[in-house]
């Protein structure tokens, strides 16, 4: 595996072999597997559970990493092409990416979206200029668009939890947050749950309908695995059944890159608070699951996340496992 | 060992034992034993020595740490119970603990004291709250009242010099600081020497007495060990034949929590910097120690700071390798 | 070795042993050679190749490393010596280097210079009075004069490239860029240059001119090489039949320590960014160096960056595979 970017570039098969060999390396840890091997993690957007999973993953199978972020002190870098350099950035992105890149076997590499523009941060443009300076296998630590440890993990957790594939009741909802976030998680988890076999529901308030390819990329998926994608705005009729919540909340598509045009709709929706009433019709076992971070009280009531329902930290640990057999995979002995 | 939080939580073979290994760690280093094993590292308060030793303690046993401390550019961490998060922090403690923690065998936490009520900080009532939420083995690297790894690097500081643990006469003694500091290390540094046996006379201007069950817990040590403790504002009395004079600042207990009554009392101090002539009619071989950071010329003079009675960079050098015994006991293979 | 801190210091035959040995370590790696080996790193200044090089190479090799630096959580660190420490620092360098060096095998430091008076710079006082402090052995990761480390990857990168020693011509240029730059790089490259037995003319406009002490010891190495060093500020005449140009910019010499006379005679240079016709009537092949970070479009153009003439992504992975060579024989079994 050269790079790790988007379940949608992998074989079923391949995923499957992630997902065993991330529970296998659970059970048998390997601390001589990529011994001497360095992972680069750079990170151009905030993180916590990245930054420490991808550390802990290195170390647990024998090898090590180091971390480089704008908050350190680095001098500034800059990102435009083409500019003259005579501001306070001291160093492009086109030098520092490729020398970071050479120190490892691999890179990590985090940059969130612009968010100003929907197609230009579909286009995964800017992502792609970075990886293009880049000849070491890479991993994509979430972009515009992606995120796939987060999707390896979460599709792992609901194997853990016996959650059915095919028949599986996956409900991706909308969430109130007081700020405008990127659709990274929720496009890719879609792709993943219908990629996964299950009957997906994508619950939201009109004006954050997810955007039409990022739909029709999971229902081609949802057709080869057996399952099914809709959306609605009806609560009841999309909680009916559901095995799982997926929690997260985006920008709105409708007012996208419009900061204020956004923050007025989505403040009609300040009772997207993901709460036991929403439950009423769910199976009893219904699972809430959420990437983290999370905002208590505000995407979800605490007795929800404090109580038996939460997988949360469940999918947190996963990560750990799930990078662990990317990596093992992209750097082992076999490769 | 399942945590290290108090050496009063020890029974004394246990203490022995892990002082042993430290000394036998730094003559013959294991460099395997805890091959692909991960320390979690998180601070919620400042370190120098603590950060570094911990990821040097874990190197030379053949692991690995990860650091997060809200200084990285990670959001902001809420540390409140039952709060609506639709502030600026995006991630709550409740998760962020349980999540780092998944990540490694053991996990290190610093938080220090509020500082603004004594009976809540002698409590612990926070420290306890973050250490609820792991289910892992946990080490305090400084909470609001305990400070273990420097205790027992102090501990070995003074057997590595041969100071005598009964008869030894140890001296606590208060410094004028400008900030109102913790009173982890002079409580815990207390309960220690009182621990070991030593005649441990408290030295400090009125209105810096160490708070009551802090001197009640280091009496009822000293009862079992053989030691002694008392406490005085007459330095000469103090310093009679002392081995060691220990120096802190701490808080003024009688104006806890209180800046400017705290500021007041403390600024009728300035003099309490340690100096030659404090070493009159203590034993010629006395010893200077402090657990760092100390401020030149305001905590203890220059001349003995640099001088053949300071033995601060031997205990700082022994906290890596105090750290390195307890990582053993607590993640080696016979654990 | 005990110390690496100037390549001045080193007969020729370590030289040569250290290229082999980065070479080797290249192809064949030895991730077993440090295991359980700790390496401290300071920062005293920004770092991003250095930063991220030093790590890697530890790994590499199967030690581990920490940093450390003062945009960390860690309280201000005082610099200067006999000070009273009543202000906001709350550590002296005085203790905080050799505790952090207690904790490792070797240390590495960086620390720019002060850039008020060039004797003072050129003493090297300020590094000096650090690496006092310490007993382990220990690493120049650039000082005011010293940047030995970029020294052995440049030599290195000119061996790989079967760029002549003897007979190899090397111009140091200086480029234009908004600050005033230290004299380490070229003051250490104009050395290295010569120490290698190449034709070195130094490319500088009037008032640019290296101090004396740089030129005498270069040129006294260049006797010993087989070498040569003159001074031009001839861009024709010093381009003639160049094998490599390497930029850099610094400060005017001339107004050292007089910001306003150094900012008002470098815009008169704002010409001086190395691009294509500059080349016209070097070697076909003539190669583009410089250590990074470099500011595109105003030290040189993006077409000669981006283009087959520049290789400082190659010298940038040189850091690495040559500290790596360092550390092997500072800390290996052979020690």
């Amino acid at each position: 595996m050269k790079t790790f970017n988007d379940l949608a570039e992998l074989p079923t098969d391949e995923i499957s072999a992630l997902l065993e060999l991330a529970t296998r390396l659970d059970k048998y840890p390997e601390p001589l597997a990529l011994q001497g091997k360095v992972l680069s993690l750079l990170f151009l957007s905030p993180s916590l559970r990245t930054l420490a999973s991808f550390q802990a993953a290195m170390t647990r199978l024998g090898g090590g990493s180091f971390v480089i972020s704008p908050d350190m002190s680095i001098h500034g870098i800059e990102t435009r092409p083409g500019i003259v350099m005579d501001g306070a950035a001291a160093e492009h992105i086109n030098e520092a990416v490729p020398v970071i890149a050479s120190y490892g076997d691999a890179i990590g590499i985090r940059a969130f979206a612009e968010r100003k523009d929907l197609e230009h941060d579909m286009s995964e443009s800017e992502f792609g200029a970075l990886t293009d300076l880049i000849d070491t296998p890479w991993i994509n630590m979430e972009s515009a668009m992606n995120h796939p440890c987060q999707n390896l993990a979460d599709w792992k957790t609901m194997d853990d939890l016996a959650i059915p594939a095919n028949g599986g009741k996956f409900v991706l909802s909308w969430a109130y947050h007081p700020k405008a976030l990127p659709l990274a998680v929720p496009s890719s988890t879609l792709y993943t749950a219908a990629r996964r076999g299950m009957e997906v529901t994508v619950l939201r308030p009109e004006g954050f309908e997810l955007p039409k390819p990022v739909m029709q990329k999971a229902r081609a998926a949802a057709e080869s695995s057996g399952g099914s994608v809709r959306e609605t705005d009806d609560r009841a009729d999309a909680m009916q059944g559901a095995h799982v919540i997926y929690a997260k909340s985006w920008s709105s598509t409708r007012h996208y890159g419009d900061r204020l045009g956004d923050q007025k709709l989505r403040e009609e929706h300040i009772d997207w608070c993901v709460d036991e009433p929403w439950f009423d019709n769910a199976r009893d076992d219904c699972r809430f699951m959420h990437c983290l971070p999370v905002r208590r009280g505000v995407v979800v009531s605490e007795p929800v996340l404090d109580g038996p329902r939460s997988v949360v930290i469940h999918e947190a640990r996963n990560r750990m496992l799930a990078q662990m057999a990317v990596l093992h995979q992209m750097l082992g002995a076999g490769q």
